[in-house]
């Protein structure tokens, strides 16, 4: 049975460890996934096409050639899914200086047809704290509050995902201390 | 005039009173309703072509089979609707132990045509206490955030609805002893 | 190198202020855009096609009618945009009484193509202030709790709109008195 499941998550979410150890779980099940990562497949096709080799060189692609190679990666990962389970690692949204991008438009949705999004989440402290080792309070709060808010933009798009390509949508929210809750939510999905 | 009003709520919002009393004041002034459930036709057409009989089988379907008949649903009440009005009894999630899945996607909507889609909510404190009796304090808090989580997806995924439909989206808040207001708001927007 | 950035906003947040000083500072280097103004594209459409001379008469259209021409002008400003930077002046949502209409559904949006969709925000007491000079307690409550809802609202379009059509999303905040900070975040968009 072949499944497409895409796995968010802002830094400091813990969504790698997450998803690695619910792996190993799995595989004791003799479940296994191929785990592919959307910028990865991406950066191969441009490396391909355009002869881009780093990810920074990425950006300054013609917006209408990076469309097309965003699907044709979505294609791409379909046509592993065809062969077997797949964890797509992606974000919801891309943040750039200039916005928020969108890291699954409908036409990357229509190619790779997803079962389920999962969001990895933990609280804006929780993921603040784990970001940064300094104790200067000040610069704290500006950035929970930048965490908070690029977690409800993810959740907010995420249902717009879900809407657009008929997938469920999971959250999966991994508090400090609380690794083994979480791992058992993402086996949950994964089985 | 035809018209399609999706109606949705969580349980507690209190969607069928208010749906019902409205009827009641509209059919005094001549406007009639045909009220359909969706999950109901989905059920009538997996009945004919598969022979599910149980609404808990249709959970066991095959992915590809649900979805065309979740379309095929939308087909036959735009149908309806092209000889009288309809209101679309639905939810804009549904819940399922592996996550949210969308009640109207998109090739549901492209079938549907919804002209308006309508939320009716309360605070999570009273759906929290018209569904449960007892005064266990601990379980009432998760239970409350449960359905603010759940009522927050909902308008989340409805603004999705209404940007690939182009269907208005209406709030109606059905408070405790606000009955009265609730039917008016919902009677504005059938009428 | 042409650009569509479409700027939204609800009264009082500053938006039309914001752009009109953002604008002068690009003058000064050289970049330029035509402001085009998406409820006036459409009036001028229906004044040709349906003789509809007045925008409370652009209610009174059928549906389907209304959809076409909102198309059709999505069209007419993605013509301009071959030529030049274009910022389109409009609304996330259009606030009706029977509900919230999407003022760029997925339709619109394959017709226009933007590239960036700015929101142009302020805390609900700041605009609440901004719109009223009365005292009036209980009603500024009120006001501030409808914007609130509305801005929310208007976000989570904004994911859906991103989510179908690609573009980039951006919030400005424009707060009392730091109107210097909201014209240079929005120069950083249109630059």
């Amino acid at each position: 049975m072949s499944k497409v499941v895409v796995i968010t998550g802002v830094p400091g979410s813990g969504k790698t460890t997450v998803v690695r150890q619910a792996l190993e779980v799995l595989k004791q099940q003799g479940i296994e996934y191929e785990v592919v990562n959307y910028g990865d497949v991406m950066l191969e096709l441009m490396r391909e096409r355009l002869g881009v080799t780093h990810r920074d060189d990425m950006r300054k692609i013609d917006t209408g050639v990076y469309r097309e190679i965003q699907r044709e990666a979505g294609k791409k990962i379909a046509d592993i899914a065809k062969q077997k389970r797949v964890i797509v690692d992606t974000h919801c949204f891309v943040k750039k200086p200039e916005g928020y991008y969108p890291g699954l438009p409908l036409w990357v949705l229509q190619e790779l047809r997803p079962d389920v999004l999962v969001l990895v989440e933990a609280t804006p402290q929780e993921i603040a704290r784990r970001r940064t080792l300094d104790a200067d309070r000040k610069r704290d709060q500006e950035l929970e509050q930048s965490i908070q808010e690029h977690q409800e933009f993810n959740r907010m798009v995420a249902m717009a995902y879900s809407a657009i390509s008929g997938a469920a949508v999971r959250i999966v929210t991994n508090h400090d201390d609380r690794l083994n809750e979480a791992v058992e939510q993402m086996v949950s999905v994964l089985r």
